[in-house]
This record gives C-alpha cells, sequence and structure tokens, in this order.
C-alpha cells in the first residue's frame, strides 16, 4: 500500500488476514515492489486499472445501471487509473450510444482530463496527486489500455475541487446517508457542482466508489463546513 | 425537545429554521409544555406516535416493503412510542396474515416488550429510558392506540443490549455503509444477534430509521471496539 493510505484503510486491511508491505506513494514504484514480491513468492498480481479482464469486471457495473434503469441517459465515474471508467464507458456506449459517460477527477489530480484534451497520456508526479484528499485517485497516470478505452467511449472527463469533495462526502452522509470516502465522491461532486459542464439530460447516474473514511476525517469536514452554511444549501438539492 | 437530544439532532432541527424549547427530558412534561405553546400562538401540534393518521402514514412503510418484496417473510420494527410498529404490523398483517412482524427495543427502554407480555401499557421513568444510547427511543410508553394495534397484530417484541446497538451502528456504516444512528439500528441488531428469537423465515427485513449521528460518536464506537475484533466476526455476517 501507498505509505500515505489513510488509517482506516491500512487497518482494514490488515482485519482481513493481509500482510501489509507500505511503500513510497510513487504508484511506479509500487509497482515494481509488487512484482518482485511476485517473482520471490509465486503471488498472482492483481492488477488496478491497466489490464482487459479489471475493465471487464468494472464493466459490469455499466450493464447494472441499464438493466436497473434503462433509460439513464448520463452517467458520472470517478477516475484515479482510469479502469472503472474505461469499463464502464465501454458497457454503456456498446449498449446505449446515445447515453453520455462522463468522468469526474479531483482538480488536484487531473491527468485523466489532461491526457483526454492532448490526446495522449499525460502523468502527474506523486508529490502533485498526493495534495488531493481523494487517496484512491491519487494515481499518477491512467494505463494505456484504459487510454484507449477511454479516448474512443467517453464524452468528456471534468474536475471537482477540493472543497466540492468535501461538502459532498458530508452530504451522502447527512442526506442520502450513504458513507462515502472522498474518492467515491467525486462523481457526486460533479453532479452536485457542474451541472453547466453537464450535458443537461434529466436522467442522471453517478457512481459511488469507496467507503472507507475514518469517522474522525468526517467529524473534522463537518466542524470546518456547518458554520459556513453551505450544507443547508447543499440540503435543498436532495 | 428533550433537553437530553443529541447536538446534531438540535444543529439540524435549527438548520431549517426551527426555534428549538428545549424541556426536561420526561415525555409528560414535553407534551404539555407543546399543548401550552399550542394554545398561546394557534400552532398545530403533529403528535409523535399516538394518533391514527400518524400510524396510517407509517403504515405506508409496510405497504412499500410488501411492493418491493411481496415474499416477505418477517419484518422487524423499531419502537419507541410504538407509532411505526403500529403502523407497519398493521398494514403487513392486514395485507399479507402469514408475515411476521417483531418489534425491536432496547432492554434499557423495554416498555413495549413489557406492555405486550402484561396486557396493559407499562411507563418506565425519563431516569431509567435516558440510560439507552438510542435516544430516539427514549418514550417512557406506547400510546393506548399504539398498544391497541400492537397487541392485535405484533408477533412479539424483543430486546437489543447496549452493546449490540453500538456494534451494529458501527457495523451499518463499515458494511452496508449506511449511516444509522442507534435508534435506527435496532431492528438490525436484532436481527444481527437474536436469530433464536425470530421466526427464522429467509425472507426477512429490517428497517433503518434515523440517521442523525455524530461522526464523533462512531468514532468513539469504533475506537471502543475495533481492537475487540467483535467488528471483524460481525463483518462475516454481511
Amino acid at each position: 500500500m501507498p505509505n500515505n493510505a489513510p488509517a482506516i484503510k491500512r487497518e482494514a486491511t490488515a482485519s482481513m488476514g493481509a500482510e501489509i508491505v507500505l511503500v513510497g506513494p510513487g504508484s511506479l514504484e509500487r509497482q515494481t515492489r509488487a512484482e518482485e514480491l511476485a517473482a520471490q513468492h509465486g503471488y498472482i498480481i492483481v492488477p488496478p486499472f491497466n489490464d482487459e479482464k479489471i475493465i471487464a469486471g468494472q464493466g459490469t457495473m455499466g450493464l447494472e445501471i441499464l438493466e436497473d434503469l434503462p433509460e439513464v441517459e448520463t452517467v458520472l465515474v470517478p477516475v484515479g487509473g482510469g479502469g472503472m471508467l474505461s469499463g464502464v464507458a465501454t458497457a454503456i456506449k456498446l449498449s446505449k450510444p446515445s447515453a453520455k459517460v462522463i468522468g469526474v477527477e479531483p482538480e488536484l489530480a487531473a491527468d485523466a482530463q489532461a491526457s483526454l484534451r492532448a490526446g495522449k497520456i499525460v502523468h502527474s508526479t506523486a508529490e502533485q496527486t498526493s495534495r488531493t484528499i481523494a487517496d484512491g485517485l491519487r494515481t499518477q497516470s491512467i494505463g494505456p489500455i484504459n487510454f484507449e478505452h477511454i479516448r474512443q467511449y467517453v464524452d468528456d472527463i471534468l474536475t471537482v475541487s477540493e472543497d466540492e469533495i468535501r461538502q459532498t462526502t458530508l452530504w451522502l452522509a447527512t442526506n442520502p446517508k450513504t458513507v462515502a470516502e472522498p474518492s467515491g465522491a467525486v462523481a457526486v461532486a460533479g453532479f452536485l457542482f457542474h451541472q453547466e459542464q453537464l450535458p443537461g439530460t434529466m436522467m442522471d447516474v453517478a457512481i459511488i466508489s469507496g467507503g472507507n473514511i475514518d469517522p474522525q476525517l468526517l467529524q473534522e469536514i463537518r466542524r470546518g463546513q456547518v458554520g459556513a452554511g453551505r450544507v443547508s444549501t447543499l440540503s435543498s438539492l436532495s
């Protein structure tokens, strides 16, 4: 795990019986260390995103959305390494080409948006991506297999601010009573705060993925924002 | 509001523009004060549970359960004043007499169970009911209209311990990622911890009602229990 992963994720992993090896925050270093361990011990590596089977697996979320809500018009998907976005976009577009698929990532880790705009994979440093509270989306670049899927099937990628991520995390816990970690809240933040950048359809789905949040962090967000009156503004959106 | 209501409930109420009048924890005192204010200002009192319209309104939950899951066999319902239990039990039993309806309340505020067993309404003191962490269920007795419904339509009322309520509140946040306050978690606690007192059916529904929990309390529960290894035991139930 990256050495800047939140304690709650380390604890949850340890409680399932894992032996945790902490590696510097860079994803390249992590990949290298995982390959060393796999070679030494005969472990099987489960790649986080740049893999066709992982992409196909994540794509089943798109199929489930279509099954539950065939009238869906826009799907918002969080972006880190791009595995979920690749899979969901491919599933949605090949099943229902008229639906829009929008990726959402933190402003402070916006390499996927930059890649889509530049037409080639853009890299961030670990120092850059470590700035976002959305620790699950701190990957330094999307994978090449992901990029090909995203380029072909994703309509746009928009970014959300740290403040929007925090407000949305609190709003999810307070209103729909859903525990989401900041990384899990970004797609909903895109929906709540960036309507002007969305296609303006009436039947939108935002994927919430990742709910390992320390209640202490939720409390800090709440203390920081209740006084500002922004939460009650957001409440009216529910 | 009772003067021992948690700060998060007072804040949430105030943020909606309410003027809050705090009254001692006893529900009789609260009722009297509400009637005084209503008489002075021409306010309309919305009774918390002992009212046929309130019961009918809560009963729509039972109808929704039957609509979503016609094969339901057992429904677990939190009990405070008995409004929700009255409504849900009546809706379920009149629509599907074969289904079982079980009330669940804290051991430390078990007046509804005592009333059902005694065949008459049993009262607790505010001092007694104030002991439970489930502040939404601290009513001192069920209402007479509720009692008639419960006696006719409820199969049983079981109780859960404070520790079971705490564990379930944490489990709900950690596993199904649902924010529930302790009062909201009691029916699920009954399901998780008291299988031997349940009818043993395969298609059970537990109502989660009440999600106003201070993240600080969730953090305290987590700190108190993660070390004990009970959470991981519970996780295996998911």
